[in-house]
């Protein structure tokens, strides 16, 4: 797309850090970081979000996450790592070209996780039936 | 692994409200959810998280991360939905199992993502540099 700036980054018409690239994907420093050594991986073809990868990509990723994972761990002398990925703007996705963040996460950081809400068994049982009728 | 609250609940001996299973994959309701729906996708074998799964399980959880993603983001009547791998006790783990955290995202939810940190364009190349020694 001629207006994404990940795209821009895959055609090379803007800088980026690239870490790793092959014919599908590529790697490069979120400038944004929330760690040093925060990397995303993004399919080079424009596609939004997660719900609309195309199942070859998807079983491509799969490898390359944990490829590209063990070398921001050891890259960033890190001791552990958060894998993650906003799929629309109500779940924080800023850049609407699809993007896994790998995070390096250090035992001092400080970074705080988000807290659990409580339902009853009744409700959790209604969900998991709602949801399984997605499938 | 015998200790393992999820091998217990692969096993049948721990009840779980699951909306999800095959030959490979288990997934149910997390018993602390972020939002309702908040489900866990597991390896029905005992891999203690990202850097230990084998290339074969890897290549199959992409299609399976889509296809449960879009049941919890219908299911659940969500607006958007973060995936979510704690990879290690210091980016938050708390069952060494492998597991991803697919939760359902709403508008007016109030979850708060983490402030991005600032380093000067040396520090980045130099980290690139370092992550692309550990591929």
């Amino acid at each position: 797309m001629t207006d994404c700036i990940f795209c821009k980054i895959v055609a090379g018409e803007i800088p980026a850090d690239k870490v790793y690239e092959d014919e599908d994907f590529l790697a490069f420093l979120d400038i944004h970081p929330i760690n040093l050594g925060h990397t995303l991986l993004i399919p080079k073809k424009h596609y939004e979000n997660l719900f609309d990868l195309p199942s070859d990509l998807l079983e491509k990723i799969g490898p390359k996450i944990q490829l590209i994972a063990r070398a921001v761990l050891v890259g960033a002398g890190a001791d552990a790592l958060n894998l993650g990925m906003n799929n629309g703007a109500s779940a924080g996705q800023l850049v609407g070209h699809a993007h896994l963040h790998l995070i390096p996460r250090f035992d001092d950081d400080g970074l705080q996780h988000w807290s659990a809400k409580e339902f009853s068994a009744e409700i959790f049982k209604e969900t998991a039936e709602k949801i399984k009728k997605g499938l």
